[in-house]
């Protein structure tokens, strides 16, 4: 695995290497991280995703102020990293998260989708504040 | 950008899209939403990621009670998705989070460097307990 | 409901005004932004507790940073005010949460109690570690 | 310290408890788990609101499925703890968030404080949008 090959063939290294400490694959919770997360269940690694993203916008603020943007991809990389623990606890995978995003993007652009949904979202809160 | 080719790093071609959002490469608050997000500043979209992350939570506990696994997929697309709005505004890109998760990962695996990060943590705060 | 008294719990006031905007007790959605909150049912003021939680981390930083501290005292208010619609939504009060923090604090103080919880925790995960 | 006194009184007792484990008033890191978190300074406790919310969030899903609301007091008990601890590093106070909170009830009422402030800020999202 080497940081040149393409973003999505990475993680989707990562995940096998995650998927493989899952119980059911005879992850060992007594010498591996991952495992121990999977084996204690969803709120251990559900906790660390509120954690982290916590931590990411701490990150960001102190950059903000003049701190290092090295600790910003640090944090993501945690948040990240987590995430892919909860798909694979669920079955699911970054390749699911990517294809999502790319279904969003889709062949009207990333940007009017996600505007019209902020726009459905808007016009609907009017609505109800009417 | 096609979810079915290995060449293309799709990550890349969003991050591509996204930063062509920021007010620095003329992107348009009114038309759209990465570019209101961006123009907005930090706290606009860091409080989304903490939005985002609870998002996750909640899918992933509605999915733990039977609950439908694709809106886990949406809510860390969510996630990623607007963690990758703030790595552009620090001029950060996913494939720098990919490099940093493969450096942890290595040649010693994964699995023991988080096992040395976790332990080295609860060595320390033993020492502070007692 | 006046802050210089003692003989008022003014979060049981407070807290009276938020039930009594609860679907069953008549609040209307269309006037009340609580009841609104409320009609939406979990998912709309719990996602409201990660943001806001992430609101208070900012303000947090942004103080360290010579930022404004009132700042801090709106968010934390934010924080506890959807904390407090939560509690209405499942039948339980500020006054639920007092009563455990002071059932912490008990007779043998705040500090050892939470100091044995830590303690407990991190035999566990020396356990789980080793 | 009772539990059938007023919650701010309640409060305040705690939070004086809280403020005398800061590092000036000679809290020792060693014996007390506020005093290790206030000496290891604002990311330490601020992570724990980021935690503590994503726990109240988890176990408030987990009451929706049929799981115990005790659960959820004790994870709001845990927020508002972290909170405090935070209040107390900034020199802030319980009781300026509860004086906050009856500031916006005020003579008008806290509901049409609330639909004010939605109301201001969907009129902007409008504009942003169109």
């Amino acid at each position: 695995m080497r940081p040149d090959t393409n973003s999505v063939d990475s993680l989707a290294a990562l995940a096998a290497v995650i998927t493989s400490r899952l119980p059911a694959h005879g992850g060992n919770p007594e010498t591996s991280y991952v495992a121990r997360l999977l084996h204690k269940g969803p709120d251990a690694f559900l906790k660390k995703i509120g954690e982290e993203a916590t931590e990411v916008v701490m990150a960001a603020k102190d950059a903000d102020h003049g701190g290092n943007k090295t600790k910003i991809v640090q944090e993501v990389a945690d948040l990240w990293f987590h995430c892919m623990v909860a798909l694979a606890h669920y079955g699911l995978s970054p390749a699911d998260v990517v294809a999502e995003l790319l279904r969003r993007e889709g062949t009207s652009g990333l940007e009017e989708k996600a505007m019209r949904k902020v726009g459905q979202r808007e016009s609907q809160e009017q609505e109800n504040a009417s």
